[in-house]
């Protein structure tokens, strides 16, 4: 791959809106993605934070040929293509790939528990063979506090050998610093590209070599965090991450997902998008009047997004 | 519903076969759900031993419809709906009730942790309202130590109180007797029905009033099992028990679900029947020795399963 085309930067799990039906809701997640697009955040759908694993395949392959219908660049796409089961993973991956989003973020298998290596191995290689392209690049997805299926640093070692070209990074969303730090030394000069999982750990990863973070404020905070990665040599980064600390503080007080869509409807004046399927629950109108209270005494902003959503 | 029709006795979460290139075998499928059947022991398809989240729902359905269109008896099936992605969880469930099995064991959505008992009982209340069928009965499936998703008692009586007649019974893989006993004791009474998780338990199920098992050893120990839930009130009924458990005892030193597939394929001189989906991993060679010599010693036989599976 030409170096130059490598993911890196900021991404964004992307929340999936949905109509009152609890249908995505496909205009609004265009319109949405465009806002994080035109601020240089690229696009991770199908994440956690997007509720993928409340979707089905065929709903993500809708929603993904919205996006790629409607012009968004490919090349800033990271759709999340791991699911449950083998075949619905590699059905997924196979459309992604059609669809020209070469580069697709994977969940292990996440149903059976105490898994060995050997079998999330096998995981990955099936679907790797059955897609059988050239072109696909995997980022691994460790959350092990939401799969119950850590990637641990034999597992990744052993898949970099044996496909050394599709294997492309991770996503360290355990928030262990320990081990996004030791996949920076092992696997990041190889690479293997490090992004982290939240923007807590953004300056600490692009010291360290990393690619960059895949993180769910980066919904609501998007230029701000560009921002840092923009100018994580600059002498003010250090006062830039704590103010993006500030904010995620604020959100993190809340059910992430619901709290990010309850924010996304305030800015934008649009309580609908406050929708959430089960098992996740709304925040209510307490929850979202306290949200509204906070961020506005964080002076926060979502400069746009009334525009952009409208 | 007419209680002697309510689902009662030993069911097994029937083991799904795979051919070499990890596809459904329906043929093996159909024979041994025809060899359980025999014996009287229902058909709980699709389950954690089915390997049920490792195939996708299309897969699902067409295996239902291999058992339904060869006449299988659809009152003695109670086939696995509940999915990770509520769209996915309606589609197999409708299936089911339109193909004549109103009897499904379902799983909450099971990728999200840590969600409250609102966000549940939306989930079930969805489906169950989107399905709309009267003749839909849900045995709710508590299996934490994997789903990562408990079914408390407090939810399990609201669901009661919203759907009396959809929300039939449990299936309780906890182990946990102190949870089985006070289902037994709050709800059982009500028309609700407990089953228990694994043969283990099935006498003190029994004497507590409940509906029987179902157990993933159903799939390989069938008679002996039904011939305790026959005669659970017989004088030798704890020296039954304890039989069933000593066989129990063999398969729990292996990982069950690759074990109970090479014992299949053991006695039925089969060893294709040892293939298992990723990311789960077949016994090897000499852990299948030693389950062969285990199960010798313990005098263990599957009457039948040659000629039936031949």
């Amino acid at each position: 791959m030409n170096p130059a085309s490598r993911p890196r930067g900021v991404y964004s799990p992307v929340v999936t809106p949905f109509s009152s039906n609890l249908h995505p809701d496909h205009d609004r997640f265009l319109r949405h993605c465009r806002w994080l697009t035109d601020q240089d955040v690229g696009l991770a759908v199908f994440g956690t934070n997007s509720e993928a694993n409340s979707l089905a395949v065929d709903e993500k392959k809708r929603l993904l040929d919205t996006l790629v219908s409607a012009g968004l660049p490919v090349e800033r796409l990271m759709p999340g293509t791991g699911c449950a089961a083998l075949t619905d993973s590699i059905e997924l991956t196979k459309h992604a790939v059609a669809s020209g989003c070469h580069h697709v973020l994977m969940l292990p298998p996440f149903y059976y528990k105490g898994v060995s290596d050997d079998g999330i191995f096998r995981s990955f290689a099936e679907i790797i063979e059955r897609v059988g392209s050239d072109a696909l690049r995997i980022y691994v997805y460790h959350i092990p506090q939401v799969s119950q299926v850590p990637l641990g640093l034999a597992l990744i070692e052993r898949l970099l050998k044996a496909y050394p070209r599709v294997i492309a990074g991770v996503k360290d969303s355990s928030g262990d610093w320990t081990h996004t730090q030791a996949m920076l030394e092992r696997f990041q000069p190889h690479g293997f590209d490090v992004f982290a999982g939240s923007e807590t750990f953004l300056l600490a990863t692009l010291r360290g070599g990393g690619a960059g973070c895949i993180t769910a404020t980066g919904n609501v905070n998007p230029a701000a965090i560009v921002e840092l990665y923009r100018n994580w040599q600059a002498a003010d980064a250090d006062a830039r991450q704590q103010a993006l600390d500030d904010i995620r503080a604020v959100f993190a007080k809340f059910p992430m997902i619901p709290a990010l869509k309850a924010a996304i409807g305030i800015y934008s004046h649009d309580e609908d998008w406050g929708t959430v399927r089960p098992p996740l629950v709304a925040l209510d109108a307490g929850q979202r009047a306290a949200l509204k209270d906070a961020l506005a005494k964080a002076q926060f902003a979502m400069p746009g997004i009334e525009a952009a959503l409208a």
